[in-house]
Formats: C-alpha cells, sequence, structure tokens
C-alpha cells in the first residue's frame, strides 16, 4: 500500500491481509525490529480526538516508533494550504508517517497526494475513517471467523457518519450484507443499500453496530428528546432481548449512553465495544507496519523465523 | 496495595515502607527491570496541572514506562459516567496504571472499584492528594529521621486542601503531632485537630507547612489584602526568625509569593520547598513501583542483588 | 558554551565550529552515546510554537534525550517571577536542559543567570531567536562554503523580528555583508545596518532572506492590503527573475503565502525553505549536545573513533 486513505481503494485480499496481520500482532506472532535510530510518526489531528489519537500514540510506541503530537490551533487550519505546509513541515523535519486527521473531507487525500512519506487517513469530515473499519472488520471477525453472508446493520447518523461510509464499502469488498437503518433525515442517498426499521435489524442482523449521534457535525442542532430517540431508533434492552443468539453489537465510542444504545447494555454480554478498543491498537500496528515495510522505511519479521534463526 | 488512593487507607507500616522505598529510589538502590515490551501509564488530568502532572511524567519515565498524556476538554468530562468511561477506554487501549485528577470529590475512588488496573489518586477536588503527601513526609523524614512527636503545623486554607487532609491523616498514623493554623472562615471543623494563631506556631512547631491559596476552589471570590493576609496569617520575616533553629518549611507550590509566605523566604536556609519537587519524582516513583509490582505486572530488584548474580 | 541565548554572544570561531557540528550530526560523523538513565530536556514554550517546539523535540529524541512538553496557560505566566518558578521546578524535578520562548523580551536571559543548569534562548519576545539564526547560517554554508563577503538581506518586518536580530549579529561577525530591506514603519534605526529597496536587493544579494509578518507582534493591526504589500515590499514572480544566478531564498516559517513571497515560489528552485526546517533539527542537535558536553552532563564522540575501538 502507498497510504491508507479510503476503504474503496483496498481489494478484498488487501484487507483480509490487514486482518490477518493484526491477528498476528496480537498474538506476538509478528514482531517489529525496533529501530536502532528514532522513526518519528507525526500525528495531525485538526480536530479533537482523545480516544483515536491515544490508541494511534500507543500503537506506534508498540512498533518502537516515535509519536510527534502535533496540536494545531484550529484558527490557524482553515485553509488546505496551511494542512499542507504543516504536512510537508512535518516531513521536512523527520517524520516518516504522517497519521492526519481533519474536520473537511478529501483534504486528507489532497495532502496524501502530494507526500512523499506514507499518510493515514485518522478521518476526514464525513468522508472515511478506514483505520476504524478495519477495528470492527478484526472484532466481526474474531466472532464469526468470515465475513461473506454475514447480515450486518449501521445503525444511526448514516448521513454523517465516516464510519459508516468506510464499513459500508469495506463489508460489500468482503461479501458481507450491509443494511443501514436510521430516522429519514440521516439517510444517506448516495449509498446504495438497503434501510431496514431497526425493530428488523435487531431481529434478522448478525451484526448490530451502532453510530455515535456527532451533535458537532449537525448545522443546526436538532433538538431531540434523547428518550424518544432511543425508543424509536436506538437499542433499548427489550429490543436486544429479540436478537439472533450469536449476533454481537458494536459502537465506535464514545457512546451517548442512553441515546444510541441503553446505559445498562454498553458492558453486557453481546457488547464488543471495549474490545474494539483493544483490537483498534493492534489493528493500527497492522497499518503502520504494513506502509513502513512497503516503502521500504521499518522492516518486520516473523518472530517464529527469528527464534529458528537463534544459534543451537 | 490495590490502589494508591488516600492516606486513611495506608497503615504505619505501609508508610514507612513507601517512605523507605522513596528514599531507596533517591539513592539507586533499587532499580526497575526496564520492561522489553512498552508499559504504558496514563495520566488523567481533568483539571489543570504541570507540576504535578510533570512530576509523574519524569517518574514513569525513569521506571522505563510510557506516560499516555491525556488531555481533556473540560467540557465533555462534566459527569461521573464520562470519567468512567474514559478510564475504561485507557485500560481497553493497553494502559496498566492510571494516574487520575479530578476537581470532583471521591470521583477517583469511584472509578478505581470498577477498574482491573491499579489507580492512584493525583488530587480529587477538596478529597486527598496522597502522593504530595508522601513526598512531605519524606522531606520531613529527611531531616529528622522519626515522626513520633515531632510538631507539624499546616497552615492556611485547610478547608479547601486535599493536601491538608491527607497531611493530616498520615501525620497522625506516624504519630506526629498535627496542628492547624487559619483565618476562621478556612477552618474544617469535620477535622479533629487543634488550631493555633500562627504566632504560636513558629514558635513551637518543627514543621511549618504553608498551604496554596486556592483562589480556583472559592465560590465566591473572598476580595482580601495580600498584604494584609500575609502579616495576619502568613509566614513572614519577622516569624521566621522567631522559628526554633531545625525548623523547616514546606509548601506543596506553586507558592504564591508575598501572600502565603514572603517572597524572600521561597529559597531561604529553612525552606524545603524545592527539595520536596526533587523528592516527589522519587516518591512517586515508589508509589507506581509498588502498586505494579503488587500487581505483578512490573518487577523491580535490589540493584545490589543483580550485582551478586554477576559471573564473576 | 554555558548558555545559548544570543548571537551577540558568540564568537566567530564559536559559531564556525556549531555549523560544523551540525554537519556532523547530519551526516552521522558525530554520536551521542546514549544515555542508560533518562536524560531530560525542559520544553518551556511560554507562546504558541508548533514548529520550533516540534524540531527541537525530534532533535532531543535522536540525541537520546527525553523531551519533556510544559503547556503553560498564558494567563498564569504573565509575571517574571512565575516564569523564574516554574523553571526552577523544573529544575527541582529533574531537568537537565531548559529550552524556553517566552512573549517578552530578555526574560529569557534573566531566568538563565540564576538556573544550575543549561538553557536555550527559543525565541524571546522581539528580542532573538539564535538556534534560528544557526539554522539558517548552515543553510548558507551549504550553498557557499564561506560567509566572508556574501551580501544577505533581511526582508520585511525587521522592527519585530528576533530572527531578523539574531541573523544580522552572527552574519557581521562572520564578515558576510547584511542589509535590510522594509517598508518604513518597519524599519530598526537601533540596528546600524543600511537599507536597501527590494528591488536592488534581488539584483545585488546572494541571500533573501525573507522575515514572516508578524501580525501577533504588532499593537495594532496594520490594515494592508496584502497583495500591495507583495508587489511593493514582497519577492513576486518577477522580482524572482532578477535573482543571480545563484542567489538563494530563505523564509524562516511559517509563511504567509502570496504575502512575503507569491505563493508559487514557496518550493521554486532557489527556495531553500523547507530545507532550512530539515537543517533546524541538525542545528539543535548540535546547540544542545555542544552545552550537554560543555556541563559535562552527557557526553559525545567520533562515530569513527568508536569504530577503532572495536575488538578486531
Amino acid at each position: 500500500m502507498k497510504h491508507f486513505l479510503s476503504m474503496k481503494d483496498v481489494s478484498e485480499y488487501e484487507i483480509q491481509q490487514l486482518v490477518k496481520r493484526t491477528e498476528d500482532m496480537m498474538l506476538g506472532r509478528k514482531e517489529m525490529v525496533h529501530p536502532t535510530t528514532p522513526v518519528f510518526v507525526a500525528n495531525l489531528f485538526f480536530e479533537p480526538s482523545t480516544r483515536t489519537k491515544m490508541s494511534f500514540t500507543i500503537a506506534e510506541q508498540r512498533l518502537g516508533l516515535k509519536p510527534l503530537d502535533f496540536q494545531p490551533e484550529v484558527s490557524s487550519v482553515q485553509k488546505g494550504e496551511t494542512v499542507y505546509d504543516t504536512a510537508k513541515t512535518l516531513e521536512a523535519i523527520g517524520a516518516s508517517l504522517l497519521v492526519i486527521r481533519h474536520p473537511e473531507d478529501h483534504v486528507v487525500q489532497q495532502v496524501a497526494s502530494k507526500m512523499s512519506i506514507p499518510v493515514i487517513n485518522a478521518g476526514d469530515g464525513t468522508g472515511e475513517h478506514p483505520t476504524q473499519s478495519l477495528l470492527d472488520l478484526v472484532t466481526i471477525y474474531q466472532e464469526f471467523r468470515r465475513f461473506h453472508g454475514l447480515k450486518v446493520a449501521i445503525v444511526g447518523d448514516v448521513k454523517h457518519s465516516r464510519v459508516a461510509r468506510s464499513n459500508a464499502y469495506a463489508l460489500s469488498t468482503l461479501g458481507a450484507k450491509v443494511y443501514f437503518s436510521s430516522k429519514p433525515e440521516w439517510q444517506d442517498q448516495t449509498l446504495d443499500f438497503p434501510y431496514l426499521d431497526i425493530d428488523e435489524v435487531v431481529e434478522t442482523c448478525d451484526v448490530v453496530m451502532l453510530l455515535r449521534i456527532q451533535h458537532e457535525r449537525h448545522d443546526q442542532r436538532q433538538s431531540f428528546e434523547q428518550t424518544e430517540y432511543l425508543l424509536n431508533y436506538g437499542l433499548t434492552v427489550e429490543r436486544e432481548k429479540r436478537m439472533k443468539p450469536h449476533a454481537i453489537i458494536l459502537h465506535p465510542a464514545p457512546v451517548n449512553r442512553g441515546v444510541e444504545i441503553d446505559d445498562c447494555l454498553v458492558e453486557c454480554e453481546r457488547s464488543r465495544i471495549f474490545k474494539q478498543m483493544t483490537n483498534g491498537v493492534y489493528a493500527r500496528m497492522a497499518v503502520m507496519s504494513n506502509l513502513l515495510e512497503d516503502w521500504g522505511i521499518h522492516n518486520e519479521y516473523q518472530a517464529s523465523e527469528r527464534e529458528a534463526l537463534q544459534p543451537q
């Protein structure tokens, strides 16, 4: 891979390789050769983030890489050129990899096209969020060991969700059946997937992936009764009981407890919400190690091979 | 120890062991085995801090641990649940230890009770600040090599001070005689220690521990003449002259120079204010290494033992 | 060197040694002995900075040092004493070197005079910015392999520029001919260098060093037509064409594209703007390693010597 920007760009084979590499990371089956001179990764988050940034930071250090924590003032980064100049600066002062989040769609992709180092999209506007998608895929694969034929519902504010978009692309590529479920004004007619009612979703799907209601992305803050939303469109205790025995619950977090999902379901037996976070670190390790390997910046090898090379 | 939350929880023996371990750290008599895979410590400061956070950050790195610097936006962390979700997230993505500061009393304790990793209270509201207390104890012990029978005065805004609370508990446990000195409206009637006038304090006590006036904790900012406060309740040059020959001055810092203490006394011969800061790093190393050891996460050993193990 | 505060303090020989050391760092001809116990460098930026701070952070890690990222709240650091207390605190908790930026002139120098560890001035008000100057010198030396007799123009808001000041001192010391070019109200009559018109500058000078228009330093924001400024005082495409064949363009960045310089010239063939950033990391490595060596804190040695010491 050259960059990791969109789940539209990656083939079924590539996704499967990334899922496999993530599991290898988890099991310690692959190890990075920790570099003798520091290899820097710049985390450029032009939008507030704690979870994703922290996850990348940990993943970087687990790979023996040095995170650079760039904290832009929102005021100085309005224009596309400024993002470019910032990225180019980080490249000039020694970053080997850029992780970029930006509030505008496509900005990350534009910047990446002009860089001489690999770039990871850590979320662009309502565009894509491919590493979140990868960790969702890994969590699904852990459960079912396959994607083909699985019924996956993506539930909530589809229109404003980069997570929905990336997952819909990737899951289709992998042969899963993707459904959306959303209140009418949050449906996205540019994406060609069927919409189901939440009550149908819970009875038919293997995976119920809830989306966070992103108040910050709505031009006008829709005033809605939170309880009413939960009852009409969210995952209530009553609905959870109607889910298929093996079905699981996903949510990219942070959760609005009592809005998308009933408070007491966040850590219920079907919930994989905290598991997703754990998987996220390994998924990001897989993506970064893959990019650095493909660019010849930093190599890894099989732990088992290493052992074989030890003197006997 | 399971967590390190309150000086009320720790026995005399445990405090003595922590003081001893702090001195071992200082003298390089104990060393951590630097872990081969990174061990992460999340510093969750839900209240502004530079000094304590920096002290923990250094202590972590001296132990070979990796600090994770979490910067919450104050706006998003009003509710107890959010703190819990944040802490749980950090646990899920790989933190082995949490250091938490929070503006509300008891929140840290509530969160700790639900975690599967050790938690250190780095200050909860007007509750407690046990690592600050430990460093104060170490500084006192360095001077007097005992606690029993020592007269220690805690002077200032007792009511709003978590430092006062933690120290009063710990010093009583250790057999020291604790006095408070405070203007009437800052006295805390829930704590059963005698109040002395500042003029009596300076002539009778071995340790004069000044508290910082925490303007940010007063619901209504009491407008007071700073010089007047110093003259009536603070440590003036004149009062310092009446202190016992061996008596020392402590202050948790940052100092409001000219308010709690005369500007020119901050670095006077009796002052241990900067020494306290130096000790703070070692005290935090002691607490963290103790917790990680007790949880079996990370071990240390005697430097002397290590030498004995070297081939001869 | 004791500290690195001003280009006025350093002799021609010392500058030449620093330039040489920077090139050694670049070529890997010098290496630090990575310390076995962590050596901390505190980066105290009392003024927003991303570029310089990031550059120091990378340089520190390349030298095997541990950066401490101090983030002052602007509100709490108005008074000189507070800066002193902060610096003294960092010293007390274990920093071996301080890198300080401050919005007021001379504050860094005042603090340095009271510290027991080396201090680097990373920019004080409109005073000096000696590490920026060193990286500019290195970039010039890379091009011309000499300073003597070179004609260097410093163009823009001279009056408010610490970069202009440090470079004017250093280049004079090195025997270069320094010219300023500025609109009348931004001339600085306290500095004794001739002013040239921008049209004369481009035709006669070997180095055209543009300054950033620092809106934040102007008491009243001069409302000026940006295009008009570029046409009258900036580097247009037309002027670039009249530059001498070998002449180069420098700019300390961030660039106000289309104001000091035409957008399309930022990455033109003569531009060394991103090269300057790359050089900045090595220049800062040179300064820090020099100071730590001179204070006996941390030593380095020739890579070639090390090889000679290997068993054969």
